[in-house]
């Protein structure tokens, strides 16, 4: 039997990041969790772990800078991509009636997310945690009177919680889009379907110097799938630029494309070629 | 003398949004806390206040995406932008000295972004509160023992808390920017010097579609200063675009640009013409 990879993701276990990783490499895997984004990055760049996976943009709060820095800062690359909904879920220690809840646990920004579901129960004091899965794990080891969390089900699953009321956010169109990623010399499989490309390039300061940029890819009918700018620190006026596009590095088509963008930027960085998923952001 | 305004802003008192009200507006002014951000919008849609203030993007964290959708769904205007240093303080009550402080409440965002200064002083636990201005507030009036908070030194003064450290944040690039709301029909000042547009559109969904948009300004000598785009719900390879550029809506040249871009884009609208701040972001 192979080994299972040690995948490295932020948060404690339960994290929508695991579920991430579980879409993205099935249920055998070995998880490495880690306190922040740059330990996950570290990790896998000093052979700690096989893979990480890393939350990028998000429906509601858009796209996590501080990852886009690391993806330049460290030298690893993408190779797959994956949604996630983030679905909460009240859960509470196994029997629990819901008229016995009197206290809910979880991350201010979870506990924002189902605003709708304490307006209807306006007996639950909401209380912060500093994790959506930590808040199960607490109330599972220490069982506080009247104790409930919101999280995901796979937070429950791992802690032993049990689901008392599913799918409690206000917002069923709030999903996280993940990278997976590997060291560079992880021998990609071949591509089936569309493939997609992420990059980060930055452009001289003048007007138009983005137009021209894009003439690179409009002019081969290459389909752009995200642009983002981004202020670079202590350069007024300058940017960099986040892209995804449609094509494969090895397409002819797409080379020609790199080559020209490179003509018109200071700095050009391919992030990783991996397969288009279907995904809802 | 002049009655004073009523201004909108999401959070409690002594909040980063009370700061970018201030900077924005001045200190005469009366304040008029939301809960949620779309509280806000109402309230200066139905009177109840003059302006509101709205972040709209952090260096760290990226655009809320959930005030772009507010921007579209209200009739507002923008007027102002600013930008707001995230500057995080040590707050006790008068008096305390540090080596009696053993827990220190904020939000776990302000808490994570703490991190070297809870590494150097290891017995402190850090504590989740809803809210950084929030976590003043409750230490004010509960008096935990041992306890500390952290937040801006706005909520120090609103509270009566001591700051016992200043600028304990890990990263000091850590900006929000944020407008200033007026209703449609708030006259706006002469702009003196370079005036900023902040607009939304869709284009066609077809390759080079963004470019033949970007034409619009490039061809003019038009400066983008943002764009972003985001991915249309329900509508796969659909997108939004958020752009901010260099001009003023009188100036013919911007007027051409525009009209020009409304033939290439289905949905286009100016959501604001302000005076360009120079904003860290």
């Amino acid at each position: 039997m192979k080994k299972k990879e040690i995948v490295a993701f932020q948060g404690e276990r339960g994290a929508f990041s695991e579920l991430a990783a579980v879409q993205l490499l099935g249920p055998r895997i070995d998880l490495l969790p880690c306190e922040r984004f740059e330990q996950m990055f570290r990790a896998l760049q000093d052979g700690a772990a096989d893979a990480a996976v890393v939350p990028i943009e998000n429906t509601l709060h858009g796209s996590v800078h501080e990852n886009y820095d690391h993806l330049l800062n460290f030298d690893l690359k993408i190779v797959a991509e994956t949604s996630v909904r983030i679905v909460h879920n009240l859960i509470v220690p196994p029997g629990t009636k819901f008229a016995d809840v009197r206290r809910v646990y979880s991350h201010p920004v979870a506990l924002n997310q189902c605003l709708r579901f304490f307006a209807a129960h306006p007996r639950l004091v909401k209380t912060t945690h500093y994790d959506t899965a930590g808040s199960v794990k607490m109330m599972m080891s220490e069982r506080p009177e009247g104790a409930a969390a919101i999280a995901s089900s796979l937070a429950a699953a791992n802690y032993g919680g049990e689901i008392l009321k599913a799918s409690i956010e206000d917002d069923r169109k709030n999903f996280t889009r993940f990278f997976l990623l590997r060291r560079p010399d992880f021998v990609t499989p071949k591509i089936k379907g569309n493939a997609k490309i992420s990059m980060v390039f930055t452009t001289k300061n003048s007007p138009g110097s983005l137009f021209r940029a894009l003439a690179a890819l409009a002019l081969r009918d290459i389909s752009l799938a995200k642009i983002e700018s981004r202020p670079m620190r202590g350069r007024p006026w300058e940017y960099l630029f986040y892209l995804d596009f449609l094509g494969h590095v090895d397409d002819k088509n797409v080379q020609n494309a790199l080559a020209h963008l490179a003509e018109v930027s200071d700095l050009l960085r391919v992030l990783g070629c991996y397969p288009a998923a279907k995904i809802d952001l």
